[in-house]
C-alpha cells in the first residue's frame, strides 16, 4: 500500500502538504502529565480498544504501537516521518500509538494530553484532512467521552490549545522567498493574523530544504472551519508571493546552473550528509517547478525526503549505522530512488 | 582530420602528451632580437618558402600563419592549443607560423630564434615525436643553411638552448601526487638529475588540472638519444608513484565520491568558469583512469581542455564573449562533448 505522501496534492509546486490535529482528553482521567505508570496504561487501552477493537469500519485499518517497546531509532524514524512529535519519543513509557496503514492517520496517546489525532495529506487538503480527523474524533468521543465544557469547549492540558483544540498546518516549499530574504518580514506579518511560521528542519530564516510549517495559532472563540478558512486564505497568498519570486528567479542563469548541478551532484555522489542533500533536494524540487527538470516528481521527492532521513534511513537497512555509513547509504538511496 | 590530440597515446592514464622542440638558426643572418623589420620578414621568407615551396613530401601538409594578421582571440588560442608560446603572441608583426594539419608540427619563426620547430604526440612518444623533427630538422637544413658549430653545437640566442638546441618535455597528469603534498620534494630531485617540472595552467604546487611539464635542462654536451632516454627513465618513475598513491586513494569513498560529483557538475551546469571545469576535468580523468568512469576517454578529455579554454572557445564560436558568456558556453560544450 502506497504511504500517504507518495501521491501527489493540490498546489504541490509550493504545499507539500496538509496537516489536522485534534487534541483530546478523557473526561474522567487527569492529564497526562498528572499521571503514574497505571493511569496512563489505563488510557492507553481504553484509546486502543475504542480504535481497534471498536468494531466500526476503521478498525482494522489500525495498527497499534507499544512506544515503550520500540527502538531509538524506531521511534525517530516516527518523528521523522511526521507521525509523531520529537515530546513523543523523548519518554516513550505508558505511550502507544495508533497508526492507519497508509500512515495518512496517527493517534499519540498519553502525549501532552491523552490524544492527539493527527490526519496528513498531501498538498493542499485542509478540508479532506479536517473531515477526516471529525469522523474520527465524532467516533472516538461517543466510546471515550472527551472533555468538553459549553463555554470553553475541548479541555486540554496547555490553555493555547483549549476551545477547538484543533491545529491546522501546511507543510510549504519556499525556496525562492528564503533566497530573496523575505521570510522574516513575512514571519512577522503572519503573526498579525494569527498565523505562525516555522521552519521544519531547523528553526531561524534559513531552515534546512526551505520547508516552513504554516500553523494557525487561535484555537478559542473561532470555528474549526474559521480557522481552516483562514489558514487557506493566508496560505495562497504566500504560494502566489513564492511563484511569482520563482518566476523572477528562473530566468537567471545562476538558478538554472545551481538546479542543475544540484541534480547531478544527487545523482553522482558516493556520500551525502543530511544537510547537504536537504540543500540539494530542495533545488531539485524547484526545478520540477520551473520546469527545468521533468523527469522526477513531487512525491518522489516527498517519499525521498523521509527515506533519507538518519533513522529512518537505519530503519531500513535493519542496523545502526555510524554517520559516514549512513553518508554512504543516503547517496545510493537518492541514486536509487532519482535514476 | 582529426587533430593530434584526439588520438590515445602510450601511458596515457599519467602521460597526456609529448613535445620536442628544436631551437634553429640560419647562419647569415643575426639572431631576431637583431634584426629590424625588414630582416625579419627576410627570415620570415626563407622558412617559409623552405617549407612551402620546398617541394618535398611535406610540403603540402603545412598551412602559413602570418602572425601579423591574427587577432587577439586567434593568437592566444594558439597559445591555448601549445602551438605557440606566450612570449610568441605578445609581439606579433614580422612573425610566421608553419602548422601541420593535424596540429601536430608547429614552426614558429622570429621566435628567440629564428626557428623553434616543435613536434607534439600523445602519450608517451618521445623516439617517434624526435624522428619527426630530426626528419624535418634535416629537410630544412639542407635548404637553410643552420648555424652551427663543431665544439658547441646549434648555436642559439640563450646560452641554455646551446648544443642540441632540444627541449623534449611530457605533459604529466599528476592528481594523485599532487593531493598528496609530493610535488615540491619530487620538483627539488629532479632538478638534480637535470629536469625541470613546473604547472602547465599557473605555477606552485596546485597548478590547474593536476597537469606539470617535465623537461630535460641540459642541451650541451649530452646527445639527444642520451637525453631522451634521461627523460622516459625518470618519468616512468614518476608514472610508477603516481600510479601507487592512485591506486591508494581509489578505495576510499571520499576518492570516488569527488569523482562522480565532478562529472555530475559537468554534466549539468549552466555556468562553468574555467578554474572550476579544469578541477573537474582532471578529477574526471582520474575517474577514467580508476575505472570509475567507463563511457568517456582520455583523447575526448584532452581535446575537451584545449576547446574549453577561453580563447579557443571564442575562436570556434566566432565571436569574443564577456567571461560570463564564456562560462555559460563552456558549460555548453562540456555537456555537448561528455554527454
Amino acid at each position: 500500500m502506497n504511504k500517504w505522501y507518495e501521491k501527489t496534492g493540490e498546489q504541490g509546486d509550493v504545499i507539500v502538504s496538509t496537516r489536522i490535529r485534534l487534541a483530546r482528553n478523557l473526561m474522567n482521567d487527569p492529564f497526562p502529565c498528572k499521571l503514574q505508570k497505571d493511569g496512563m496504561l489505563k488510557v492507553d487501552k481504553a484509546v486502543k480498544d475504542a480504535v481497534i477493537h471498536g468494531n466500526s469500519a476503521i478498525s482494522n485499518q489500525f495498527e497499534y504501537i507499544d512506544m515503550g517497546a520500540l527502538s531509538q531509532t524506531e521511534a525517530v524514524s516516527l518523528v521523522e516521518r511526521h507521525l509523531v512529535s520529537p515530546e513523543f519519543v523523548s519518554e516513550r513509557e505508558g505511550r502507544g500509538l495508533l497508526l492507519m496503514n497508509d500512515e495518512s492517520v496517527s493517534i499519540m496517546i498519553n502525549e501532552e494530553d491523552h490524544l492527539r489525532i493527527q490526519v496528513m495529506q498531501q498538498g493542499m487538503a485542509l478540508e479532506e484532512a479536517y473531515r477526516m480527523a471529525d469522523r474520527l474524533d465524532t467516533l472516538l468521543d461517543e466510546r471515550l467521552k472527551f472533555a468538553f465544557d459549553d463555554r470553553l469547549g475541548y479541555l486540554t492540558q496547555c490553555p493555547t490549545n483549549l476551545g477547538t483544540g484543533m491545529r491546522a498546518s501546511l507543510m510549504l516549499h519556499l525556496p525562492a522567498l528564503q533566497d530573496s530574504g523575505a521570510m522574516d518580514r513575512i514571519a512577522g506579518n503572519l503573526s498579525k493574523l494569527g498565523l505562525t511560521i516555522r521552519g521544519i528542519y531547523g528553526e531561524g530564516t534559513q531552515p534546512k530544504g526551505a520547508l516552513y510549517q504554516l500553523s494557525n495559532q487561535v484555537t478559542l472563540g473561532l470555528s474549526e472551519e474559521a480557522a481552516i478558512s483562514n489558514l487557506r486564505d493566508i496560505a495562497l497568498q504566500l504560494v502566489s508571493q513564492e511563484r511569482a519570486a520563482r518566476e523572477s528567479i528562473s530566468r537567471h542563469l545562476e538558478t538554472q546552473d545551481a538546479i542543475g548541478r544540484s541534480l547531478g551532484i544527487l545523482l553522482n555522489a558516493r556520500l551525502l550528509n543530511n544537510d547537504e542533500f536537504m540543500k540539494l533536494i530542495s533545488n531539485v524540487r524547484l526545478g520540477i517547478s520551473m520546469g527545468i527538470i521533468d523527469n522526477i516528481s513531487y512525491d518522489q521527492i516527498s517519499a525521498l525526503m523521509i527515506e533519507a532521513q538518519p533513522a529512518t534511513l537505519m530503519k531500513n537497512v535493519g542496523k545502526t549505522m555510524t554517520p559516514p555509513e549512513r553518508d554512504k547509504r543516503r547517496a545510493e538511496l537518492v541514486k536509487e530512488r532519482l535514476s
